[in-house]
């Protein structure tokens, strides 16, 4: 099967999930969005299959939309879900509260609204951040480091070094300060896993930047 | 199958969600934090099973958390979900979006710290309401004003329900000014199915107050 992700092209954003599963599976796959006249067939796509927002996902004749859903409908697909459909539901809850997390790393900068520029939010961002480095991140982190897997590697161990990777990168200080020593070790296993690692130093893997969600604002990540 | 829901016992909230679906189907259901020494028992399964919040379900040896989740594991059981798994799943799809707007709903007036008082971001609220009745509520609005939904009574409908009777409550003024024709009438057919009335009309649906997601700050509402 040929996939085609649907998503912004210059960031990792929510898109980096599902890329991080495709490429770990060695899975055939588009970046859409990335190829010349890309971000016209996104819209064009978008329009016809009523998708709210990206990423969204191509296969055949089905259109998935929604991070976690995507996950969910590719893992047994391609390798990255145990059969049993229990510990799939389960495994998509996981993702669920992933997702949710995602979207509280991602109001830190824009609290207000995500038409707005940060700059024009900044003193809402920097009061939200304490916020969440004090309460809301470490109660992510010790959920998820106490939370015990079932055996097998699938999207779920993916998406827990993605967020590791990515709250290192947009909080230093607060993630340095912090005790996650499972996850950490996680981290590193995954960043060591062959797939992984060769698509990381791709160019396929695009660096953090000013225009994702895990952004990197010294001053949200301080005092 | 008897089913156990759990929720905070004084608010609507996204308990409400699957309150409307087990109330709709005639479903035997307890809402377990509303009887005596049911915050504790509910804290317990939180425990038990590695809840990261509430609702949660659970039937027989199951335990569901995630709003939408949860529903699109009752769909199917109570005769609220096609029996078509393409459908589910595009069903569990807009069931997310609903999730997603109804954080921004909540973080009108929580933009800050969902653990501070609303007092204490009164500023951020403000400028976060205009945000969301100018761009996010119209775009939500439209998107689903618009969306072709397939035959037959599903949580999608009771979902979209509960998200116009809650948005009338918070904002009544911006929704007065908005056109959804299509869902309008949709909130009023959900209204006067006969089970749906019964339950609107008993002590068993809480009224909506100042510590749910939909709430009525009427500064939040104007300006």
């Amino acid at each position: 099967m040929k996939y085609e992700l649907y998503y912004w092209p210059s960031i990792q954003g929510r898109g980096e999930f599902i890329r991080l599963a495709l490429e770990e599976a060695g899975a055939d796959y588009v970046d859409v969005a990335r190829r010349p006249n890309g971000m016209k067939a996104m819209q064009a796509q978008m329009k016809r299959n009523a998708i709210f927002a990206c990423p969204f996902l191509r296969a055949g004749t089905i259109v998935v939309a929604q991070t976690a859903l995507i996950l969910h409908f590719l893992g047994p697909r391609i390798g990255l879900a145990p059969k049993n459909e229990k510990t799939q539901l389960w495994l998509l809850q996981q993702q669920l509260t992933i997702s949710d997390w995602l979207v509280e790393v991602h109001d830190t900068h824009h609290p207000v609204g995500s038409g707005l520029y940060y700059e024009d939010q900044k003193a809402e961002a920097l009061r939200r951040s304490v916020d969440f480095r004090e309460n809301r991140l470490p109660r992510f982190l010790s959920y998820f480091e106490r939370l015990e897997r079932p055996k097998g590697f699938t999207s779920l161990e993916l998406s827990l070094f993605q967020m590791v990777e990515g709250l290192r990168y947009a909080f230093p200080r607060a993630m340095k300060a912090l005790r996650y020593p499972k996850l950490a070790a996680l981290h590193d296993q995954v960043a060591a896993r062959p797939r992984v690692a060769a698509y990381l130093a791709s160019e396929r893997r695009i660096a953090f930047n000013r225009q994702g969600i895990f952004r990197h604002y010294p001053e949200l990540d301080s005092g």
